[in-house]
């Protein structure tokens, strides 16, 4: 059903109907080898800002271009950030293409008192290719943005006000019975696998965070950061569900 | 803080106080290689099945042997199984992991209409692995068991009667305000990749199961997974924080 279900491919600018968009080379090879797209074949296209389009496939060689047919501008209206402590070695790759795939806006790698960021754990391009491949199967829209380190007060500073703000912490409140917003920015924090010192969450609380707890167990920081992606998706379920449910009646 | 914060390690099986307890080869490298625990040092110890126990490192070579000095039996208040359908690859590899973390209680792998388990994504060995060293680091008592594969039915009939069934299922009311239930029996059920007939649907809605959309974007068959395990997990942590609070008034 190569109509209904179009492959959803990555393309960096967007333009209007009529308009032609060439891929970038690896992209171009996503949409040949992997979707295995045929020339006038319908394909989806989103540039992670919002932007989907619709288009026909007309050129294959020596890259792909897609007369668009469509496009529409979705706005995001929530958005999940997590500001996460330092895991261990290269176990956050996997917390990014899931955070990703689960539609979380932004990730804020902090540094903290009792861990810094390894520059070996910090993969920038790595994480942008695997967040990048999660959204498209996922068929999103929004691409996972990871920042830079910086320090907790910096972060902290940069994601003020947010419709809600969390603290991951085995001492806090259960998450059972609190929904994650329906509607803007809800911010959580995870801290590194050595924990958080007594006065970073006192600066945390003292800024109006809740703190939560994600599971009767012990969790490592990746799996910590998991489990808040997985409340907060879950806290926009009641409104896909109200949209999905006006979309067919 | 050794004394504080025992080094925690698997025995096969545990004994009462003053009987001595020989470990395995490999857990006795453990012991001595990644906890690094000395001659006199205390050790807590698990069998998985609920037995906890706290003794003295006695002999090091050539394999560790702790004397007992308290052991206790814990009962599990609270289960979670998963029915899982045929995930891509290797990829259940750190679903398993994350779910032993979580602290869920079973895992039966399910042949489903569109797709069945590939023998080399069924992993046993590495699995009963991953989930002992994740019952280890998140201190857990209760060993994840993951089952040989079986068929939908006959992995329905096997959990007759949970306290809440849930189908992961994009259709699905929201998990936000649903809690998973504080105590007994709760039966997840995630398709594979390529979904669930309706048939298959109709068969677990027949039984009582409630569909529940886990968040708003499409998920991976092991991402879905592990979001229906963090949401179980939150519906525990009201019972943990209550016996927090009891313990410390």
């Amino acid at each position: 059903l190569p109509e209904a279900t179009p492959a959803w491919v990555w393309a960096e600018e967007l333009a209007g109907p009529g308009a032609r968009v060439t891929l970038a080379e690896e992209d171009s090879r996503y949409v040949t080898r992997v979707c295995r797209a045929r020339l006038g074949e319908t394909l989806a296209l989103t540039d992670g800002r919002g932007g989907v389009a619709r288009g026909r496939l007309e050129t294959i060689q020596p890259r792909a271009v897609i007369r668009i047919e469509a496009l529409e501008h979705r706005e995001s209206e929530r958005q999940g950030v997590l500001l996460c402590g330092a895991a261990e070695g290269i176990r956050f790759d996997w917390a990014v293409e899931k955070l990703a795939e689960l539609g979380v806006t932004r990730v804020r790698p902090i540094q903290c008192e009792r861990a810094r960021w390894d520059k070996a754990a910090l993969r920038a391009d790595r994480w942008r290719r695997l967040a990048r491949a999660a959204l498209l199967q996922s068929r999103g829209s929004f691409l996972l943005e990871v920042g830079a380190p910086e320090e907790l007060a910096d972060a902290l500073a940069a994601e003020a006000a947010p419709a809600l703000g969390v603290l991951a912490d085995p001492e806090g409140r259960p998450t059972a019975g609190l929904a994650a917003p329906d509607s803007g920015t809800t911010v959580g924090i995870v801290g590194p696998a050595e924990g958080l010192t007594d006065s970073e969450k006192a600066s945390i609380v003292a800024r109006g965070f809740v703190a939560i707890t994600l599971s009767g167990s012990r969790l490592r920081t990746e799996t910590a950061a998991m489990a808040w992606a997985a409340w907060w998706a879950g806290g926009g379920t009641s409104q896909s569900r109200s949209k999905a449910e006006s979309a067919t009646s």
